[in-house]
């Protein structure tokens, strides 16, 4: 019998990641920044006008472009703004990756690529991390109808040099290929520069970590201005308002506040060193990291075990179950003081282990 | 030769509405409501922790779900929020139109279905309105797969009976039908008691118009708990966080004031009331509308002459430039002292090209 079932699109549900509701918890399990944002966000806030709510916000979204087009240097007609970076990212896979080749993202990356791609029907190829669990150039050199990777990666936090993404574009010049800054401001090259040599290059930016405004749901893609007219001309067609009044205001403020932003990522990169230290002293193994979190593995004691026993101690990190990862914990840079406790509690733990 | 440009998926860019920027203008071109939202929804913004930006909002969305779930009497687990009607129909139509068959919908109607349908690849067929402009239910009993209307239907304004959406629903049983309901508080029947009856029924509804909240993007739709996992499941593989966290608290405080919401109704019907008898005096055509806007036509003055004499008076309103609707005129309902001005101007207008 038909059913309108037989209509429905059908996805394997993206569970998105624990969002632990314990008021004594230390959370380092989703890259949100420690500090709050700018205060002249809260100043945006209180001087909203609330009764112009009752019309429809610019749908051009003028103002907040125009503060990041200024930021960096580019033409407004350069920068698309949507609700997070994964409302960018989503349009720029419906709008660029819509080829009968398959698209190439690194196996172990940002784990919603496959999504966007099983949802859009778009077919795809894992490109396969090297040993050391960072991305080889020279693997994507073969043919494709797309290329995406995050820089720095994620959850390993590496990065790749300018040269290197130079290197990448050069061998693709037939087919869109996005960098995903997320993490980028954290330490990392942007690879903004190139957009002066490649009309195929679109760089995609949240104000989530570095901006420390996750809740505010802003993010943006830079790129030539025909990409972005093509990137328009999807959205326009999917949703044209999308930006509210409130993050209107709220994004260009925190634009505004360059100090406060240079302020908080020494913040982060300071406390990143010290516990890049520590956990080193500890027995882990990781690699120097250009994003907010720390990819960490144990010489002796498993990373499973880890994550729960931190987890009944209300230390929230992250821990993925799969292949090649499966003995790492991804853990977010809190404050200092936070940090000083997650090393504590390893240390205790650790050593009580070893005396059993 | 090859170029990223042959992946990229073409639409007929969506332009969306005027909005213009006349200080002194009389808007009446979009529908927006001409009160402001609740002092609760400014109270609850005044009263955000803006510090709590730093973190990501509930995905769940659970604060204005829940609110929402409340008001209509429906489990949580019936209600879908999105940012805007417009990202909740997006949605709905990539999540339930997925089949080969042609979907339905009127050929004069919100102008974003054809759009949608374009957008996604989906087959559709334009139903014509009757002789008066209204949709005939009997014509939705063909084949399809899946049917859309608004009720009251934009931009003429008029509603179907509840019976009436019970007949389409009865021939319809094999594929989802959605009721897009954006006007239906300002005075029509509104299919949510079918929900019991219906699994296949989808009522898509907005915080836009009759909650004086454009500004903030909220829309919602209501359906049976099968539909609204289908919903998210697509929802999550796109974007697992929409709602910011300023649009839950205002979104909340907006369903918690009833009575405001009942008195700026009632406020936008006897103005409705006072202007469709004000325009009949003065030569207009118009049914009665069920929504916050007028459809009308003049006897003798071409619709598109006095949308530019009322244009070149800073009242704007929306002309169409389409088969059918050619000699219409929407006209957004304002205040009470913004339609006398209207009805002044009018007045004065076609008396003096009575004279000439």
């Amino acid at each position: 019998m038909k059913s309108w079932r037989d209509n429905v699109r059908r996805v394997v549900p993206y569970v998105p990641g624990e969002q632990p509701n314990d008021p004594d918890m230390i959370k380092l399990n989703t890259n949100e920044n420690p500090y709050p944002p700018s205060p002249k966000v809260e100043e945006a806030i209180r001087n909203l006008d609330c009764d112009a709510f009752r019309l429809y916000p610019d749908p051009t979204a003028h103002k907040l472009v125009s503060a990041i087009a200024d930021y960096h240097d580019l033409k407004e007609s350069q920068v698309f703004v949507g609700v997070g970076s994964d409302d960018v990212l989503a349009m720029a896979f419906m709008t660029f990756f819509n080829g009968d080749r398959p698209i190439l993202f690194p196996d172990i990356t940002y784990s919603f690529y496959d999504v966007w791609a099983d949802l859009l029907r778009i077919p795809y190829v894992k490109v396969p991390l090297n040993q050391e669990l960072e991305i080889s150039c020279a693997d994507y050199k073969q043919e494709n109808g797309g290329v995406i990777f995050p820089n720095p990666n994620a959850p390993t936090g590496t990065a790749l040099t300018l040269e290197e993404i130079r290197f990448i574009l050069e061998h693709n010049r037939e087919t869109t290929v996005i960098v995903d800054e997320a993490y980028v401001d954290f330490g990392a090259d942007t690879a903004l520069p190139l957009l002066k040599e490649y009309d195929n290059l679109l760089v995609v930016r949240t104000f989530s970590k570095s901006r420390s405004m996750a809740g505010m749901r802003i993010g943006y893609a830079c790129g030539s201005e025909e990409m972005i007219r093509c990137l328009n001309d999807v959205k326009y067609s999917f949703n044209s308002y999308t930006m509210d009044m409130t993050v209107l205001e709220a994004g260009a403020a925190s634009i505004a506040d360059e100090d406060y932003f240079q302020e908080t990522i020494c913040k982060v990169q300071e406390t990143r060193q010290w516990t890049q230290e520590q956990l080193r002293r500890l027995g882990f193994t990781l690699k120097d990291s250009s994003a907010n979190f720390v990819f960490a593995s144990h010489g002796e004691c498993p990373a499973r075990e880890l994550f729960e026993a931190l987890r009944q101690n209300h230390i929230y990190v992250r821990y993925f179950d799969k292949p090649r990862i499966d003995n790492y914990l991804r853990i977010t840079i809190g404050t200092q003081k936070e940090m000083e406790k997650l090393v504590d509690f390893l240390e205790t733990y650790l050593k009580k282990r070893k005396e059993r």
